[in-house]
Parts: structure tokens; sequence; C-alpha cells
């Protein structure tokens, strides 16, 4: 046991102002649905009205999907020693399949829970876990299935609508609703999202919910290629020492700034404990890589993994309130030698973990060989499967490869397996992948794990920018979120040099929304390019406030902005810091506009055409006598 | 006159370190051609061993494209005050079509030069213009159509194919020239270029060689969709003053880290001693946008522009230099109504200086009606034209709209003009269009410019993200650049809110430095893979300093690494901070390796498919099951 900060539970009862200080320029609000109990977040950004010189009119307010829990809402009172609400809590009572247990199943979750010296770092209300009722499974693929629409559903369907059925109903948006047709690749985005649909898509495994029965402070969520594009954040302390709260403080830093879920890698000596705190207090849902603490049960030696040891892994982290488990079940004895030509070999840390197993024991792993047994937890407390790609490229070279799509067609199989026990699945992909060979994936993995949502990291389109890893993987992230993978695992600048800071984490989080949006936009998703329109009319009106609050990085846009032109009254002002309040290109299309108001667009249009003709007709000799004299 | 630096003349002597010192790992070296002025700059990257763990091997340097010119040479003499050393003059001279004159041609150019309060400012050595004889055409297209293969098409064969040939044919590359199979979308990338290869693509059209006969200074390049995409930095002042040395050590900076051309598009009091300083110290094509100069001479008022003010800019730029003009002489009345619906009406400054211009005069603008007079003056000088994009869509919402490929189909018929005189041409092109509209762009592009190379502004792919712009643009840029764009033109952080500093520079080409290469690797460039096939084996291998001395940024990449290990001796330490010393997955595939030496790749080939071949059976009838409970 390392030192323990004596100062620890008075230290994490404070967040940093930094994280917890409303969003600039929105406000919290809760849409509600059909029971008291049932208030979707969402945030709300007002705006300023046009000033006379562009047309004098109301700006409607634009909602924004918000995953910063109730870090953001200043009427909230937030106490990281007693976590969040449990507002999922009277849902999961009401369905009456599950039962509190007396304390933990697992012998390393009773271990650390009587362990006294872990006092100090222990969570304050650690709550009894949940389980299934013998004979019972929780999952939401089980209620989908059945017909049954959970509340979660139903939170979903709201979360994801953005009200847009009410703006398009709202003449103030009707300039702003206009929408490019977007290019799906045979995703089946609906108009509007309804409960049922969304069951609809669980029950069908084309979407999944990871909400553990034991975390029920999370804010429902939905993982489909039908649905909004979702990132993830990877937190966790590694070889470097981070302390408990400063990881609580990450998952809070990375929910403010839009991630989706956050999966906890942590693999230092408290990592049960600092789950405990993590999950207390997240409004999003929880993933963990259990093979990695399993791993610190054996100091470190992967031949000395057991299935007892994994198995009590599981139940510990299931009780604890994990809602997704990367389990690389498809790391398979036979792949593992297809990748010793690789240049870059096994790079997924678990999936190593596993081909050094397999090696040693020349065996099939005990992920692969007691999977039905991992079912069996899984639906006993709801986590979902995150199946894991142990075998995903490490750079270009290595790209769709043999072991990467064995891999890749026993995650289909697993997955089938999954399914038969009604357990929610997802599937683990790319890695370094260059552009000509993204589409590959997604195609292979909608084919071979049926349409089962599919959860990337990046891809990396070129090995050759450590430092902007960030970026060489949005390139490719927004590609495949725009083929079909529904969550994107984000990249830092950091990736492949070092641990990520708080700056890290939120520049990979922001260019992963990016990448997200971009995907949306393309898909055609009902809403998307909203808020793009509602960002430029106010942009092209210089609404300069309106342009930073409807940002993704509303503190960024204004600090860049504040460089150049730091005096308030520029952010009123009718011009920008790019070419000087003497010459305007915005201005001039007011004169445009006039113009076109005085002589009429249509006529514009007949003058257009006829004068095309007339140039086609004068450059068509001259085009064959070029291209002789070449 | 606004105040003249007085220091100026002894500042300007001196580049900061950060701008000249050597890039560091590199080393600069000078491939000779068929004449000995003849000499191709490129940096060596030399590598280290391979450690005895990894199996002990030599690994061979790696060549990369250098654009930085002789200042990060440490051989070389800088001193701005004389310039850089004319390597072309020769080849100028000897083609005998051109003759130097007594002084500019142009009224403003002579006006300069007689002002005796600009001497301080002024290059010491400004040399005569020169100017093609009459009746000569100096265009490297008009040599290329009459068969002759000049010394820039040499250059830039040897340029472009940075030794692969050599390389392949030498052993020690064997492991890292795999390559996937790209997918160019049409385009005819060779597998060694010749030089014949460039002058028949310069001949057809289908590739510029911008390269006035007054820079004599610049390494000549190419910018066509079957060589390697290339990139272009913006710099220049605005209406924030910025003194002329730090637009020259802009410049110095910019082609540092990579940018193949640097657009001047400065507004401010000194325009023109600033291009001077620029273009006698510039290593890379400069390209200017003639007509913000032009509104700078009538003060800003567009509408008293006049084809002779205009013609006068031309000459007096091209006099000194200038390499390619972006003319905006698609900006055709007719279509200026048709922005007016637009959500962000007309953005480019040359389109709404032509489009202020067109509304006031109910005409067609000088540009459009001059067309071939514009002609005459760029082919006595060899000025390329960048046919402007007046009418770019400036968010997602005016994306490929009738106004933006109205204009294109103009600029198309420009061509041809252009053509007619053996004039060179690309076209400007993107803006803001999201995903699935970018390939429509290109494909038009190619159709309505008959394969003109196209040079596209990102295009950004979302509106919603000012202060990453740079990344939101790289999306964009990555996909139009493997579909088949030319030269990509940067966009930094700092897009929409202020002006860029050093840091923004050079964060958006390396930005841009990605999209290019990642396009390159896309389209299945010859070679391209073989710098990230060395960087990641440097990386599996551990090699720190090796893989910082490949990347894109090595301050960068050392920067990040030296945050979380700094000590020196994790250099070479065989583990990395993300695992800790105490499990490396990396580590971990020597074991994969031997295993499969030991048993044979072969069995385990065999071993998956019958492996497969049961799974599949097995789990046949149970998938069946679980589509029936759905």
């Amino acid at each position: 046991m390392s030192a323990i900060p004596k100062e620890f539970l008075k230290k994490t009862a404070q967040l940093s102002e930094a994280v917890t200080r409303p969003i600039p320029g929105s406000e919290k609000v809760y849409v509600p649905g059909s029971r008291s109990d049932l208030r979707v977040p969402m945030r709300v950004v007002e705006q300023m009205s046009t000033a006379a010189s562009f047309g004098a009119e109301e700006n409607p307010p634009i909602t924004v999907y918000d995953t910063s829990g109730q870090y953001t809402d200043p009427r909230a009172d937030i106490d990281l020693l007693r976590g969040l609400p449990p507002l999922r809590k009277s849902w999961i009572d009401e369905r009456g399949d599950s039962t509190e247990l007396d304390g933990p199943s697992s012998e390393y979750g009773r271990q650390r829970l009587t362990d006294e010296r872990l006092a100090v770092l222990r969570f304050e209300h650690v709550h009894k876990p949940r389980c299934a009722n013998p004979g019972s499974n929780v999952t939401q693929m089980h209620y989908a299935r059945r017909g049954i629409i959970t509340p979660e559903m139903e939170f979903i369907a709201i979360r994801e609508n953005l009200r847009l059925q009410e703006i398009k109903a709202d003449p103030r948006y009707q300039s702003l609703l206009a929408q490019h047709k977007g290019h799906s690749f045979g995703a089946r985005i609906p108009e509007s999202v309804t409960p049922d649909f969304v069951r609809d898509e669980v029950a069908h495994g084309r979407a999944i919910i990871p909400a553990n029965i034991n975390h029920p402070e999370l804010e429902p969520m939905i993982i489909g290629r039908n649905f909004l594009v979702k990132i993830n954040t990877n937190i966790g302390n590694s070889a470097v020492t981070s302390s408990i709260e400063e990881e609580v403080e990450k998952m809070v830093w990375a929910v403010r700034w839009g991630s989706d879920t956050v999966m906890d890698l942590s693999t230092g000596k408290h990592i049960h404990e600092t789950r405990e705190w993590i999950l207390r207090n997240s409004p999003v849902p929880i993933g963990t890589v259990p093979i990695y603490q399993a791993l610190e049960k054996v100091d470190g030696k992967a031949e000395e993994l057991t299935w007892e040891i994994f198995r009590d892994t599981l139940v510990e982290q299931a009780e604890q309130g994990v809602d997704y488990f990367t389990i690389h079940a498809g790391v398979r004895l036979p792949f593992v030698p297809l990748t010793a030509r690789r240049v870059t070999g096994i790079v997924s840390r678990g999936g190593s973990i596993l081909a050094k197993w397999c090696l040693a024991h020349h065996q099939e792993s005990f992920l692969y060989t007691h999977f039905e047994e991992i079912c069996e937890i899984m639906k006993a407390y709801d986590v979902s499967f995150s199946l894991g790609d142990g075998l995903r490229p490490g750079s270009i070279a290595d790209a769709n490869d043999e072991a990467q799509f064995a891999e890749l067609k026993t995650l289909g199989e697993l997955t089938q397996i999954a399914w038969s026990h009604d357990c929610q699945v997802m599937i683990e992909g790319p890695g370094h992948v260059p552009m000509q060979l993204i589409k590959e994936n997604m195609d292979k993995e909608l084919e071979d794990c049926f349409e089962a949502p599919f959860y990337t990291l990046g891809p990396l389109t070129t090995d050759i920018a450590p430092g902007y890893d960030h970026i060489t993987s949005a390139i490719g992230a927004a590609q495949i979120g725009w083929y079909g993978t529904a969550m994107l695992c984000y990249v830092t600048p950091k990736e492949h040099l070092g641990l990520p800071d708080k700056q890290d984490v939120r520049d990979g989080i922001i260019t992963y929304k990016i990448a997200a949006h971009a995907a949306d936009l393309a898909k055609g998703h009902p809403g998307a390019q909203l808020r793009d329109n509602a960002l430029s009319k106010a942009r092209f009106e210089f609404r300069w406030q309106d342009q930073f609050n409807l940002s993704l990085d509303p503190d960024k846009a204004q600090e860049f902005h504040d460089q150049t032109l730091p005096k308030e009254a520029h952010k009123v002002a009718h011009f920008c810091s790019m070419c000087g309040p003497h010459f305007c290109s915005m201005r001039i299309t007011q004169d445009v506009r006039d113009y076109a108001k005085q002589h009429g667009i249509s006529d514009a249009q007949q003058a257009l055409e006829e004068g095309m003709k007339d140039k086609a007709a004068e450059f068509k000799n001259r085009g064959s006598e070029i291209y002789q004299q070449a």
C-alpha cells in the first residue's frame, strides 16, 4: 500500500471552479418526460437580437446536447462525498427484478470494504450492490426484446431529439432549419426519435444503453449508428501516480467538454477506491478494462492470470456500477502468431496481456472459453460488452491485416453468443488506418458483427505526427463516424508520448466533438445543422458573444478573439481583426442584398443562364485549338 | 505614411535562432541533377541501430521533402539584406527570351523606387526587373507544350522522387517499403517521376510550376494531383500593424515547418516594400491577391478601382517576382445576387471587393472584361493564375450552392482562355463544406476546369468550433486532398477570431502537413508510407529520438515526451509513460515473435482457418434463434 494522502477527504470535497462554473452563455434546462422523475438535461444558448444594419430581428434560443451533469447547474448542490442523486433508483426498483445484496459478492470487494487501512480513501456512502434476482435478466436489451419501453429509453428519445419537433413548429427557427441532404451509408436515422424506436434499436442490437443497475446516478444515453455520434474520454492514472481526487476532477472535466462516456483505465494501487468515487459522481456511463485490474492482482504477471481472478474482478466492478467492460475475448491463440510479422505487433495493452497468457499456456484464453459465464455476470447487472480489439493495428503498415480481421470476425461470433443472453454489445475497432482503408473496417464490422454498434479509436490516418495525434485521428474519426461508427474514442495530443494533462484532455475532447458533429452533419442527422446555421448567422451579423456561446469551446473562442481585439467594445463591433474596420467583406453583402431586392434574383438567374450559354459557345472553338497545341 | 522603424535594417539582418537552427536530427543534403547548378535540397534523418532485444539491425537513413531553403543549412551564409542566391538566374538567362529592363515598368513601382522617404524601408539590392522579349512567352507551360524540358522540370522530378529508386535498390530499406494499395480517384501517379512526365503534366495544364522569372531565388516545386499534395501558408499584416521584419520572419518560419508556398496577404502601408523583402528571401513561390493592394491605392473604396490601377499593380508585382496571383475574375455580375439569400453572403475578401465594384457600376468586372490582357502580363513574367473563388461558401449552409458552382464554371472558361496563352492556371475552391458534399466539389472542378489543379481552403466540415478551425478544416482538407486537390491552403486556430501568431502558424502548418500526407498515403503515392513505416518501427523499438526526428514536428514530440518522462535515460528506455516499466505491450510482441518462429506461422494460419470453420458452424444455429427473439 503506497502512501495515502491524509487530507484526501477534505480535498475531494472540492472540485476546482474551472470544472464547475456554468458554461458561458448558456442555461441548464430539464425537459420533462412522462413521469415526474424523468427530466432530461439540456443546455439552452440564448441569443442577442440582430442589429438594425442586418435587418433587426429576434434570434431564438438554441438547444444543445449536454453531458455535463449537475456540475454546470448553479442550482445544484454538489457534494462529492455524497455523490450524485441516484436518479434511476426508482426506475430500477419498480422493475422488481433485482435485489439489494447484503454486501459485495466478490471476494476482492469484501476485502477492500473491510480493510481498515483503506478507510481514509473509501467513498463514505458505499451503497449496497444490487443484483438480478435468480433467473432474472436486467439488461435493457432484455426489456427491449420483450417490448418494454423503460424510462431509460424514453429519457434517451427526448435527449436525442433536442426539442427538434418543437423547434420545427416555431416560426422563429425557420431560417435556421435549412439543412443539406445527408449521405448515411445505409444508416436509418429517424426524423424524430420515439421511445419505441430506441427500444427497437436496442432489441435488434444496433444500439446499446450502457446503464448498470448499480450506477443509478447516470443520465441515460445511447450508442448506435442511427443516433447522434458519441465520444469517449479515457482517464486513469498509470505508472505515474495521480490521486483519486485528480481522477474525479478529470471525469468532471471530461463531461464538461462533452464526453458521452468515460473509461477509467487506472492501473495504480487504489483502482477499486478510485472507481467508487468516479462512479458515484459520474453522470455518464463509465467503462473499464477489467483485465487491467486483474493483472494488478497478480502483480503484473500475465501468465498467472486465472479465470477465477478475472471472474471475481468482473463481479467486483459490476457491483460497483461499471456500465461497460472491454473484454478482449477475440484474442484467440491461432491469431496471435499472425501479428509476428507486423511492424508494430500488438499495441493494445489488453491484447498483449491476453496474447502473453495464450502463449504461456498454449491455450485459448479464459475470456474466450468462459464467454458464456461472462454473459451470465453481465446480464445480472446490465453491464454492456465492449468487445475489445486486442489486435488493432498500431501503425499504418499493419492496418486491415489478417490478424485484425480474424479477431473482428470472432467478435461477431461472440456478439451472437452475448445476444443469445440478451446482453448488450458494442465492438471496438480501428487504431492506425490510412484513409483509403477506413471504409472496409466499417463495412466488415457491420457484416461480421451484425450491425452491433462500432466503437473506434480514431483511426489515426498517418504515423508521422506524434504530438498531433488528436488531429491525425480526428481525420479518420470523422470519416468512420460518417460511415457508421457509433462512438469515437478520443485521442489526445500526448498519444504515444506521455500522459495527458487537463489541457490535453480538453483538446482531445473538443477535437472529437468536432469529428462526431462533422459525422452527424454528413449523415444528415435531423437538426444537426441548426447549430452551425445559428453560429454562422451570428458570425455574419457580428454577434461575437453569440458566436462564442454557440461554439464547442466558448472559452477558447473568446480567449482567441481577445488576443487580437481585447476591448469589450469589439465584442459588438461590426468588423473583425482579419480585415479591420476599414473594409469588411461581410458588410458588403448588405449591399448585395439590397441590390438583389432591387433587381430581383430571378432576373439574375435568367442572366446567369444566358451568360453561361454565350460563354460556352465562345470558348468552344478555343478549347479544341488548345488541346491541339499540347 | 505611418511611422517607419528607424532600426529596421539592423533588425531584419537577424532572424531569430528559432527559425534558423537546423531541424533536429536531420541533415540537409543536395541531390545533384544533370548540371552543376542544379542541386535539389532534401533532408536526411539518420537513424540509430535497433537494440539487441529487438533483433539488432542497422536502420537506414530516411530522406524527406524539404521546403526550408538555406535557412536550416548550417553551412549557408544567410544575409537578409542581400537575399538568397538567385539559383535559377542562369537557367532564365540561357533561355534568351527575356531581357533585364532599366527599371520598373509600373508607375507605382517607379514611384516607390524614387521615393526617398522609403529608403530606410527598401530592400538594399533591388534587382532590375526582367520581362519577356516582345513576342516571347516565358511560361513553363509554353516551354512544356513545345517539348522543352526546363531545368525547373528536372529539379522537380528529382525533388518529387525523394530518392525512391535508389532506396528501392538498397536492401536496407526492404522491410520499410511495404505499402498499401492506394485509391487515387483517377489520378495517374507514376512509380517514378521523370522530367518528361513533369513536362507533360504542365503541358496539359494538369500541373503548374509557379516560378516568376523575377523570382530566381526559388527552389522549383510543382502543384498537380499526380504529384505530392502541397500546402500553402498565408502571412501578411492586416489592420493591426506588423513590421516588415516580422513578415520575413513569418515566411522563414512557414517554410521551416514545411509550407510549399506562401501567400503574402498584407494590406498595410508598405505592401510593396514588404513584398520585396519576402521575395528576395523566399525559397518557395510567393502568391498574392493583387486586388488587395489595388484597393489600398484607392483608399479602400472598391467602387473607385479601375482596370488601369489594377493593371499597374499586376505589372508592379510581376516585376518584383510574385509567382502566382489570385484573380477573382469569376465573380460575374449575374452571380452576385445569387449570394443574397445565403446565410453568410460573400466571405472572400477579394470576392466582396469585386462584387461591390460590379454592383456599383452595374457592369462585369474589369478582371473579367480584361482577362486576355491579364494573360498578356502573366506570360511576360510567368506568373501563374490562381483563379479566385470569390463566391466560396462561408458556412455549411451555403456549401455547393448555385453561386459557388456558377463561379466554378466560369473559372473553367477562363482557364481555357489562359491556356490559349500558355498561361499556367490553378483553381481556388472550398471554404465551408460538410463531408458528404466535398467530393462533388472535386468532381465538378475536374470536369468544369478540365483537370487544372485545384487549390482549396480546407474545407471546414462544421461551423461550430471557432478556435479549432485548423482541425474542422483538416478533416475536409485530408479528404479533398485524397480526392484530388493539388494544394491545400492552411487554416489556423485563429480563423474567424483573430490574427495568427507564430504558434498558430506552426499549428496550422503541421495540421495541414498531416492532411496532405494522409492524402498522399490514401492516393498511394509511391514511397509515401516509407516515413510512416520507419517512424512506427522506431516507435516499436523504443528508439525515441528516431521517432522524434522522423516526425513532422520533432520539437513538439520531444517536448511532450519530456513532460512526462524528462530524464535523458528515458530516451533510450524500453518502455513508455503510458504503461510504465512494469508492463509493456510492445515487449510482449517479442514473445509473440519467438513463439511464431517456434511454431511456424503457416501452422497458425491453418489453425485459424479450421477454428473459423468450427465456430461458424457452432454459432449458425444460435444466430437464427437470436433473431427470432427480437
